[in-house]
């Protein structure tokens, strides 16, 4: 039996069944404002550090899950039904064997994105996440979102906090089947906060986060010490959380992105997914702060620019950056 | 008296002086493949890490220096007399001042560099190099090259990798007052061996090397893990000088600077060198190479690439560089 196969089994055990015909869910896209980069465990998708990100509210998945009728089952992304051997269908469908209850039962999945993926925001988040929500939903579980935060975490280690929205922090634990590695909302509302997401490039990446964070554990030495950054950043991000600090929270969120990317620059060979647009978008950021205006930026494994500013200020950052796309997390 | 004044105390005690009217000396740019970033002492230039550079053969820095006439002393560059105020004259007369025989003693310099710097490659090495010589000449104390590049690294750190040609080691040392910290020069010719400037941005950089360093020494965790890292880098490009691999070479060069400018991203504030136009040519690079052109990079602490290749590529070279200016290290 695999370990992730073992873990599900774990949370299941003791729990009564009472299934429905379908089930509709919805989870939240997330950006970390603290970064997860590195994985102590690639079965089980457990993180060497925590980490703590902010919900996308409206932008996420929404997840329809039945049971199927024989040939009917499979697969549809955003209303359209996917080959068997796409990569969405087979990742989902991987997913779902973990809680198939028997060998003739088949699961029918609709799944709809408001995550705009050209937008550069990542979709596996909320799709583990909603799948997670899903599959409990279908079989009526009830499962706390420590639980469901956990069985996410297997499809996709940031989906591990796509389950609440707000400000999430993913605990990274110390036990070797993850148990202890889950995610839990911040008890903290901030509405006047606001993403901005500004899109460079929409292809695909030149590595997926799996590879590049493996390759940067196994052969960057700066590594060594990104345990105890994180930590520190950790600390200094929910102290300005907590006292409602914007720019503190810029600061330490965009200090800590910069070190991810210079973790992966200093990976051999290098990860690099910054184009030339990128640090035309990152100089211009620093202009405008210099000149008074009060955003910071974040950056995913990829090209594109996340913007972190307050309501007041939308107007200011939409001179800047016309194309900007606004979320507000907090609704 | 200052570290730097004892340090020329003691390695000229017990010289005798052959004074001369003037003396005219050279010495070369150079260009680190394994890069110096963080002083163990602000006072004496000493480096925290060994460095390994070459030599620009004809790029550099020539100096006429003589016994000033009274009120007709001064410094001229580029054959324009400077204001005692400028930038230029105040460091070169502060360095000249360490070996000042007497009060009413004045020297007259006149410094020549043929070191193109709108192509971006430091003139500060070749010149504390060629100052350092200069004075040797001028008092006619007949030193070493590795007491010249103990003198001439106490006006700018990579300038005591500047009294040779060719392949040149810096070594860290470990005395306090630095008189094992000098360079050598390795006992490698290779002739097929080009470096290339790109020139992207000739501004004046935002932040200075000695000020950049200090900065991520003090505030840049993953600084800690810089020192071994040279070590090894040191190693390779060693290994790869010895058995003329240019491929090797070029690998190290290139990663060995990628760490070196992902130091400075993690620095806080964090250090940005790269232009929108730096991030195009790298990535240009590695589309030529990826095309089986055997071309490597290596940046400074600024914004402007430096090519690697041999000769043989050269026209290759040009055809995805027009604008490359194109140095042989060994003539």
């Amino acid at each position: 039996m695999t370990p992730a196969r073992q873990v599900v089994q774990r949370i299941l055990a003791g729990r009564e069944s009472h299934p429905k015909g379908s089930t509709t869910v919805y989870a939240p896209a997330n950006i970390a404002l603290v970064k997860y980069w590195g994985k102590r465990d690639e079965a089980l998708n457990l993180p060497v550090t925590g980490s703590l990100s902010i919900s996308l509210g409206p932008l996420g998945s929404h997840v329809e899950l039945a049971r199927g009728k024989g040939e009917e089952a499979g697969v549809w992304l955003n209303g359209k039904k996917l080959p068997t051997d796409s990569s969405f269908a087979r990742r989902a469908s991987a997913y779902l064997d973990l809680f198939r209850p028997a060998a003739d039962f088949f699961f029918d999945l609709k799944a709809r994105n408001t995550v705009p993926t050209a937008a550069g925001f990542a979709s596996s988040a909320s799709g583990f996440a909603a799948l997670a929500k899903a599959v409990d939903g279908l079989f009526g579980w009830g499962l706390s979102m420590r639980e469901l935060s956990i069985l996410a975490r297997l499809g996709s280690g940031s989906a591990a906090r796509s389950l609440a929205d707000g400000f999430v922090e993913w605990h990274a634990g110390t036990a070797p089947d993850g148990m202890d590695s889950f995610a839990e909302r911040l008890d903290m509302e901030w509405p006047e906060l606001r993403v901005g997401a500004v899109v460079l490039c929409s292809d695909e990446k030149p590595i997926g986060s799996r590879e590049g964070m493996k390759r940067s554990v196994e052969t960057c030495e700066f590594y060594r010490e990104w345990p105890g950054r994180v930590a520190r950043d950790l600390a200094a991000l929910k102290t300005a959380i907590a006292k409602k600090d914007f720019a503190a929270l810029g600061e330490v969120a965009e200090a800590n992105a910069l070190a991810m990317h210079a973790l992966m620059a200093a990976t051999r060979p290098p990860i690099v997914y910054a184009l030339p647009e990128t640090v035309a978008a990152m100089r211009k950021i620093w202009v405008a702060r210099e000149g008074g205006l009060p955003v910071w930026f974040t950056m995913d494994a990829g090209p594109n620019v996340k913007l972190l500013f307050e309501a007041r200020d939308e107007a200011r950052v939409r001179e800047w950056f016309p194309s900007v796309e606004v979320v507000a997390p907090f609704g």
